[in-house]
């Protein structure tokens, strides 16, 4: 087993990456300071295919367990659902030392973790992510939200879990494009903190595509343990964190400009990461061998670099709505080599306007 | 003026104290990390009192303010409420570097606040309470939350405000029934942590319903400052911090019983206070003459020492209700004698009974 500490003073935990995993949930929950009580929440894919079996091995452990599975999909991000919630929550009596569960991918471990956060202001939360998206990215570092009907993930917190349990068996069900759009993630991991990760991920490519256990461990304990040391140095995003952002302000705005509807969240991060190296080019920051790298790394894993249905000026106005933006600066993040990447608040428009136009240009190589 | 700070590490803040204290806000917020846009949420009564000068004097040190009212009242306690200034929010707006002001009652702070701690993750909040209630209870110690139709106060966080700034001249508008539901947690102050002030109390009476300037700072003052003591040692609410519900277990079930429609908050924990005190006489913790006291300072305060239109059984059903509850134990806060609690896991079921059918007589003393 993989293990991987976020050091977060009194509110550090592991994760914990294994093939069979889940088996370990019991035996962890009865080593924590909860009691018997347990919300697991998932949607109905996810519920039908690990929900009933978590729950009846944590039944034989003693457990008083409920399954909720909330439909899947974006749209129940929202209050409503958290509200369904609460209610749940309410009538099964969980108290502060109940524990809610999150067994699904970002949409389930975000909704969660805000109910767990605001559930008497706070219960116990375990993360299980089944995506490779959620297992990389949105079950480490505490950011949970719902959205509001003007702008995604709008209505959140910083609440750390209390554990990440992460199940390589689980990948085995996810559908590829699933996995591809986790990979960008994972690729933005190397870009931001490791050229050696980088090179890793180029030489593992089709071990990875085959999802091999070891290469899929690797990946994720890498993409964690990067992630981890960014929010431990800050948890609550007043700088440093913002580099974990790299490729996420255009990528936002393609997703956004596209109604969610075309890309999903890695392939308009992917796109975004292709974007901001190019604006790190223009502006002299990095070689266009570095861009050429990062080009060619991200179709080795079958992302796309344009957005052809994106409009130029409605991406230009959306990426001022970033819930990053302050003052009306945004925050790029840029990359120097790959490996390192710095935040700048002064690209001038007409940088941004060119590269917002290479990127909706349709491209052959996707 | 009369200062308090509140220790909390990086989220330490003061207490402002005085008469003619709005004024201070604008050069308060000036010397703040804030940006100019605040929204300023009040209700249509305390707005219209004191809410458009509140703006105009904010938009006169150049900030760009607007003032949002909800309709007055615990029903606005709620989620559509907070999704509706999380719109206003949006619309505005508001970035991580806006401020949230809460101008009005408990009602008012609690939701602005539960606002400010999950609109983009949490942006600044400052408190300006204009109740009795909210400047000596709900504005300190960093407690927001929201009601969900099952129960008060269930959805929330803890959340420290940046600043919190008490207007004495809000007094003189509020009605005396308002003034005598703070002066119960103003009494619950003394009784749980100084003697001393729970004289001052007795021998001030007259001045302090006669609403003194010198008296009404120097209540306020002390139960801020004796309140931030015990927050400062536990924030979250594992240990130290349950002795403030003092007289709210009860108080908490009174309330509910009666639909919140016959006692306010102060007045059930009035009745509760007593209620924990006789508790306590019973148990042999504390003398005759101590809940003498007690009762004797209640009825100064013109506050009531019992609720006859409750139910016993129901009242008795109610108390394992509370959001205190853990492992369905109920965390007594009883009196050992004025100035010193202590909580007590075990009270034996005849004990509360009896207890409950003391203070659901008539009285004749209110």
């Amino acid at each position: 087993m993989a293990e991987v500490n976020v050091n977060l003073g009194n509110r550090s935990y592991k994760i914990f990456i294994d093939v069979a995993n889940k088996k370990i949930i019991a035996t962890l929950m009865q080593n924590m300071k909860v009691n018997q009580k347990v919300l697991i929440v998932s949607d109905q894919n996810v519920g039908n295919l690990y929900g009933v079996e978590l729950k009846k091995q944590l039944q034989q452990s003693g457990f008083i367990v409920e399954l909720h599975c909330i439909s899947p999909g974006e749209h129940s991000k929202c209050l409503d659902t958290a509200m369904e919630l609460y209610t749940k929550a309410i009538v099964l009596g969980l108290d502060r030392n109940s524990t809610i569960l999150a067994l699904g991918g970002g949409v389930v471990g975000d909704l969660s973790g805000f109910v767990a956060a605001t559930y008497l202001r706070g219960i116990p939360f375990i993360q299980v992510p089944t995506s490779l998206l959620s297992q990389v990215d949105s079950s480490v570092g505490g950011k949970v939200a719902v959205n509001h009907p003007l702008g995604k993930n709008l209505i959140g917190a910083f609440y750390q879990p209390k554990a990440v349990v992460i199940d390589i068996d689980c990948l085995h069900t996810l559908p590829d494009r699933e996995l591809f759009t986790g990979l960008a993630e994972v690729i933005k991991c190397g870009v931001i903190a490791d050229k050696n990760f980088f090179m890793y991920l180029n030489n593992n490519v089709q071990q990875i595509l085959d999802k091999e256990p070891d290469a899929l461990t690797e990946i994720i304990r890498r993409s964690c343990e990067i992630k981890a040391r960014v929010v431990e140095q800050d948890e609550q995003e007043s700088s440093l964190r913002a580099i974990l952002n790299f490729g996420h302000t255009i990528g936002h705005a393609i997703e956004a400009n596209t109604s969610f509807s075309i890309y999903n969240h890695g392939e308009a991060v992917a796109i975004g990461m292709y974007g901001a190296a190019l604006i790190s080019k223009y502006l002299g920051l990095c070689s266009e061998m570095t861009v050429a790298n990062l080009k060619d790394t991200i179709s080795k894993f079958k992302l796309p670099l344009s957005a052809p249905e994106c409009n130029i000026t409605e991406l230009f106005a959306l990426l001022y709505r970033d819930k990053k933006v302050v003052d009306n600066k945004i925050n790029w993040v840029l990359l120097n080599e790959i490996g390192q990447v710095s935040i700048c608040k002064q690209v001038p428009e007409d940088v941004v306007i060119r590269v917002l136009k290479e990127i909706t240009v349709p491209n052959k190589i996707c």
